[in-house]
């Protein structure tokens, strides 16, 4: 059994063709590929780093089973079987750590390593980047809009299969959300799980006040949900059965006027003497609409659609691009798509209040004021950067969101300079082919 | 180690708080739960169901490993642990073939099954079938706005994740697509799989001119990639290759204008006699970007992150409902989200040609004129629904294209009649709680 998530045939095609021939050609020189954004989404101040765990797992681990070089036999030569019999992967890699924030053009990951080894990891490495990136990136606004309330992913139904919606758990918790609905994802990476009871607890039910005891008895201290037939019906339910005894801690809302329906149920419960019993919300939410019940008397939001497949913008315009091959270094010159070329490093300037100030995008060998951004994580294929929990990612990424300035934390579009240096400046003048024209 | 794409803890928690309240009340009586969606996106004239292979697939095998017990036994009591310890699925499946074309609110999926089994098995199910059903719809649109070109799944770079990138390879060879770059995709549903070069080949040459005689050397009879600097120019170099005897099947174009640019190099090819060396474009594209190119000469198109992430709209506004508990038919009354109970059956009626002409949504014991949609697929856990090759699939979902009335297979809205019949208007009337108000 391949597992596609480890498997490295789940690339495209072409990395093993280039193979071939940088075999046949003796090219395996050493190569520096970037991985970046070129444009960010209109509707993102910012990015926020995230999978590069993954990526290091994948690269320490990258093997080819017998099953997958038997698939491969029929295709391409000898040659290019034996080399991936032996395979590992040799390089090196240097990264932002996962909670940095990031603009267009900044590198966040770069391999260096000999070119056939760089290019074949280029897909997946892509696949995994681009993913938690876009999700971490989505929910940072959710976060900063609601910095108070409980946010829960609640995505996994539509999230894009089974590793989209683990993958969206832990980016969005690494983002600063409170935990998530998906039970693997809270196994897996010790998050924080959610969850109480569907529409369908009480449709099975003859009526809904005969599901809330039933369920109150079986799970004392737990959330009601209470909008299948009647909300403010439900809520004077919920007293009853609080007066009766039963311990409840919260209820849930999950369709109609959210704000309106939280506060006729909070009054309810507040004549009832019932202030303790919280009000969570969910139903098509995404932080535009947290925007605007920011106010209402909810005290935590299910997040899932919108937030797991970045709704309105789901996906990144990122590039993995060969930036220098054998010393010497490459730009890509197509029409809209041009790079700037060489090894880079990012230095990120700090006014007096530690607040963000500005990006300078130069070579890695230059030395600017304020912090570098880009550190070494892996050398000739051992990680070399401390594993961190993902509670100790999410809390450095909510230190980065202090210190940014704060338009950028609004929702509304607000810019941020990235400088390019005059020596990069200058290397991407003279650099790529010379046109003959 | 714990396989996410086919644990069972690859659900919501709500699912076993629920199935502890199930089983301390001993709720198991037969419930029938249906997957449908609410609601088309609005550039969806129709939808084209798919998943149901790998949700048969999860059903017949979903197992609960010593490993996943360990983790819930610290969270749930021992009824439930010794439950799912001998845990099979028992239930029936009812569904539409994959390739059916449908629309809002006809269910495509029937799970009946004690309400336990029927309701543990949601979130992965709708996991599933959401995002095949999502990429096969979105892809449907490029094949029948460019029936005639060659349509080849581009995007495992921008998937969401490992399984999007495989899923949406197999949903759009289904819809109608010729083939992916992902080599597992092609080993695993047996899709042609297509590349062969990237930018980086270039830039890792000391000129294009080189890369161009190297790549045709070592792969003769393949297609090279022209935009790494100037397309036309690197189409003369492609002309003096074939003079030198080099043999080149295709070139690709992935910036810029690609009308021009392919009106350009055709004139650059066939001035050379090498009219038989095919134009191949990539870059960006969607159905309407392809609605705009269909008249170029161009044979075939690369479509990547807007097919597998469904950019235009990431998502499905599906659900999976209770219709009926123990005999009895269930309808939530939320507002925005109330939904037809009962088991269903759908009826499509075609005119005189073959055309489709209308469909009625009734109750699954009626007979009404027409093809009923909803198939048997799988009694007490075992699949009776032979397996049919994504070979044969994709050639039904095409004959399937072939009865659509003509404004619905255009990229405009238009619509399509779904009635609701009678006996079922009168269920819904009649069902759900009485509001005491």
């Amino acid at each position: 059994m391949i597992d596609p998530l480890s498997s490295p045939l789940l690339t495209d095609l072409y990395e093993y063709t280039m193979l071939q021939s940088y075999l046949e050609l003796g090219m395996e020189g050493t190569a520096a590929f970037e991985f970046f954004v070129r444009k960010l989404p209109e509707n993102r101040n910012f990015l926020v780093s995230a999978g590069l765990e993954e990526v290091l797992v994948f690269l320490e681990n990258m093997r080819f089973s017998e099953e997958e070089l038997a698939w491969l036999r029929t295709r391409f030569p000898s040659r290019l079987i034996d080399y991936l019999s032996n395979f590992r992967f040799e390089g090196d890699v240097d990264a932002m750590p996962e909670g940095t924030l990031f603009f267009r053009n900044e590198p966040i990951l770069r391999v260096t390593a000999p070119l056939p080894q760089a290019q074949l990891v280029e897909s997946r490495l892509m696949n995994l980047l681009n993913f938690e990136t876009l999700i971490a990136s989505k929910a940072s606004r959710s976060v900063l809009i609601a910095p108070d309330k409980l946010l829960v992913d609640f995505g996994l139904r539509r999230a894009h299969g089974a590793e989209a919606g683990l993958l969206a758990a832990r980016a969005s918790y690494l983002a600063g959300f409170s935990g998530t609905a998906t039970v693997l994802a809270g196994m897996k990476y010790d998050i924080p799980v959610f969850g109480t009871m569907a529409h369908s607890f009480v449709q099975a039910h003859a009526n809904e006040l005969l599901a809330f005891e039933h369920f109150a008895s079986s799970h004392p201290g737990s959330t009601l949900l209470i909008d299948t037939y009647d909300v403010e019906e439900a809520a004077r339910k919920v007293v009853c059965l609080c007066k009766k005894g039963f311990s409840i801690r919260s209820v849930r809302i999950d369709s109609g006027d959210l704000a309106k329906h939280a506060s006729n149920v909070r009054k309810i419960l507040d004549e009832a003497g019932l202030d303790g019993i919280t009000i969570f919300a969910s139903g098509n939410l995404d932080e535009t609409r947290l925007e605007d019940l920011v106010d209402a008397p909810i005290d935590g939001f299910g997040i899932g659609t919108a937030l797991v497949t970045s709704g309105d913008y789901p996906m990144l315009d990122c590039a993995y691009k060969l930036q220098e091959y054998d010393g010497r270094a490459c730009r890509k010159r197509s029409e809209g798509k041009a790079t700037w070329p060489g090894r880079k490093q990012v230095f990120r300037q700090f006014d007096a209040n530690g607040e963000m100030h500005g990006d300078v995008l130069t070579l890695e060998e230059d030395r600017l004021e304020g912090e570098a951004l880009i550190h070494p994580v892996m050398r000739q294929g051992k990680r070399i950067f401390e594993r961190r929990t993902l509670h100790e990612i999410r809390q450095k990424t909510i230190e980065n969101y202090q210190r940014l300035p704060e338009p950028l934390r609004r929702l509304e579009p607000a810019p941020y300079p990235v400088e390019i240096s005059l020596k990069l400046a200058e290397l991407a003048e003279r650099t790529g082919e010379i046109k003959s024209a």
